[in-house]
């Protein structure tokens, strides 16, 4: 229980070196239980995840007093409101967790499967089987559900994690790492499967970034600034994750009603994620179904960033004229940016230029519309006449949720379990060598 | 043609900022290039693949005159003959190029394939499509032929490639690279699809590494220090290929007939390439069967770096003591290391210590041993009773090959074309929004 001591009492940051060798030695570590992890059964990791949530249950009081500290600290240092909501934890909550990692434990284990396997004319037996990518480092913000979260989702991949959680959440991360390793512990998985870097602070989570060979991947969750700073400054490999400026295009034949109801639900559903519409271009042709869809946002009370031509649609609406920056902004709120295009040319040009590779919609009954869209879109996600709310792990049936990335490899899009994992090549022969 | 100017009239080396810019102004004309050659069809680049081989032969004095210089330089610079040899192209080694063009024209092509599909409960058509990644950067040493595999390669899975060749084959690759792209315009793709930036020298590869956002992929081709320069200062996504620290495993129940076979071929028949066994491992108990195999390589003028216990299991060799350096090194040569364990456990420690994570085998007809080995070698790929040398794309099927991936994301193992892909999801709704 070393590695979990009381993140809040920060004295004198370390130096570069002392955090390589803070994170070096835990991720040893990591590795050794990863040697572990990758062998347990799958009944083993849905066990060891049940018990864990009945932990937090049973330890939910201390998890709220510790939790009650970081809220203190953050209002002392006028955190928003919002943000505190995130910070929060409360018996709901936790039982949310619990519930969270049961539904893990329900999903089948990625481990072990088969993707591919022949034999080939020269009778070599070859399979290539999934199998854990061994320590998966996280950097993450405020909301502590995500320490439960990524300590779940790595049991149940085998992968051995080393998380970074920001300093806002320290106290309640602290108690929660200890309860899941004692929890761990007792069900007979190695305590170095789930560790924190946080008593290392900031020079901590950078020297995770410089971790090559110790780390195999990293994951960063939060905000466009957080994801930014790990994606630049890594050298270990990452997956970039949930940063969504995301577009929805309604086309000259763009159906009013349809189009409304879409681009309503991409922008109002859940406006804070990163699925959420945050641009919408209309085709100077599909000007009712445009009106009539900024017309339904502004009776959910969005802000409407519009160029001129947008705003020329809706007279009787109050608008805000959109600025070159609008188009680059992911709102995250009941915001939205507005524009008018004279063509789906147009309209692949903007997207091309603002677009961060989340998700894009296009409305449209047209065949070649739709086929010109998601060829010319280089996002990991398009939808077609359906709401951008769909990228999403749970909605597109691949069970718990690492994030969506929107990187070009390895993973693109809702990544689940399997995307925590790689391969390897079994070949087995009868004593063949190569001609 | 203004990218291929001279790369041997190297003047004043570039600045950081200079660099930069050039390198982000060439990945924005591959980005160009990227978005027509995603939507080529195979018919058109398999033209275009075949285009090249014979212009390349048509003009193959050209290209045998600019090898020349490059030569001469080498000798003035004291090069090695070894590397003089892979840096030479002669009439032979042109319509090798061509054949390799050829074959890759008759690969199925890997975009557009469906990877995954279903329609989900609510009604909505899911694919996930196999998509380029757009820009592939390639950084790489002597062998000008890497430039006509790496430009046939992206070109084939819809790529635009950006180039940076080692400067001792600068005049060669000027030309090829000038000659491709001719090529290439004249079938209708646009010279953005292959590009260099070694008229930006070394300033320029460091630039390519800092390119987040405007290179997709970087793949380094080389030696051990340039593969590591990449993985440890690259910001950009890299795939960590060929390097190969290959252990052979003989277990106590090893046959000595097969044992012989496996390590001798796993060594001799071509010890300079990545799946060339570097060490051999003998259980204590398969004294017969590692005396035989150690025969054997010394039969083949292999040199034998062995502990204390190997030695004595062949007194009638000479052997050379080795050293901690030696079970750590890819000699990529006639020679071996050779230790005697007291079990497969220790085996297995020995390999987790100084594998590169490429390939490993085992020699046993044990089923224990092999599950255990399998789980316990964390390497892209473990050959059971075959030889390592059967790691490598076209024996295991896949046809071209990029390199061995050894990195444990993305591809793992050998690389053919499908491994230089990303997907993407496309949801098709009849206006379907979030409950």
């Amino acid at each position: 229980m070393s590695t979990t001591i009381d993140a809040t009492q920060q004295t004198t940051a370390l130096t570069e070196d002392q955090a390589d060798v803070l994170v070096r030695e835990r991720a040893a570590e990591s590795r050794n239980a990863s040697r572990v992890l990758a062998g347990l059964t799958r009944q083993q990791k849905d066990d060891a995840l049940v018990a864990v949530g009945e932990t937090l249950v049973a330890h939910a009081e201390t998890i709220i007093e510790a939790n009650a500290e970081d809220l203190r600290r953050g209002e002392a240092n006028g955190t928003s409101p919002q943000l505190l909501d995130r910070l929060m934890l409360d018996t709901a909550r936790i039982e949310g967790l619990r519930s969270a990692l049961r539904e893990l434990a329900g999903l089948p284990d990625p481990i072990g499967e088969v993707v591919r396997g022949s034999t080939l004319p020269n009778g070599l037996r070859l399979r290539q089987t999934r199998v854990p990518l061994g320590v998966v480092g996280a950097i993450y913000e405020a909301r502590p559900n995500v320490t439960v979260d990524i300590a779940g989702i790595g049991l149940k991949s085998g992968n051995a994690v080393l998380l970074r959680g920001g300093s806002a959440a320290a106290s309640t991360n602290a108690v929660l790492v200890e309860l899941i390793r004692t929890t761990l512990v007792a069900n007979g998985v190695p305590a170095g499967a789930v560790q924190t870097v946080d008593d290392g602070g900031r020079p901590a989570a950078a020297a995770m970034m410089r971790a090559v060979g110790s780390i195999d991947l990293l994951v960063p969750r939060g905000g466009h600034g957080l994801i930014q700073d790990v994606v630049r400054n890594s050298r270990v490999p990452v997956v970039q994750t949930g940063e969504g400026n995301v577009h929805v295009y309604l086309h000259q034949d763009a159906p009013v009603e349809r189009a409304m109801q879409i681009v309503h639900n991409a922008k109002v559903h859940r406006p804070s994620v990163c699925n959420a519409a945050e641009t919408l271009l209309i085709h100077a042709d599909a000007a009712t179904a445009g009106a009539a869809a900024m017309t339904a946002l502004a009776e959910s009370d969005v802000v409407l960033h519009t160029d001129e031509r947008a705003a020329a649609l809706v007279p009787q609406l109050e608008t805000v004229p959109a600025t070159e920056e609008d188009w680059a902004t992911e709102y995250g709120a009941l915001e939205i940016a507005v524009r008018v295009v004279d063509s789906l040319d147009q309209a692949l040009e903007h997207i091309r230029t603002y677009s961060t590779g989340h998700t894009e919609a296009i409305v449209t009954d047209s065949i070649a519309a739709q086929r010109q869209f998601v060829a010319g879109v280089d996002s990991a996600a398009v939808m077609i006449n359906a709401s951008t709310r769909f990228t999403d792990g749970g909605q597109l049936g691949l069970g718990a949720e690492v994030g969506i990335s929107t990187q070009k490899m390895h993973a693109r899009g809702p990544m689940g379990l399997a995307e925590l994992t790689t391969t390897q090549w079994v070949v087995e022969g009868d004593g063949h060598v190569r001609a």
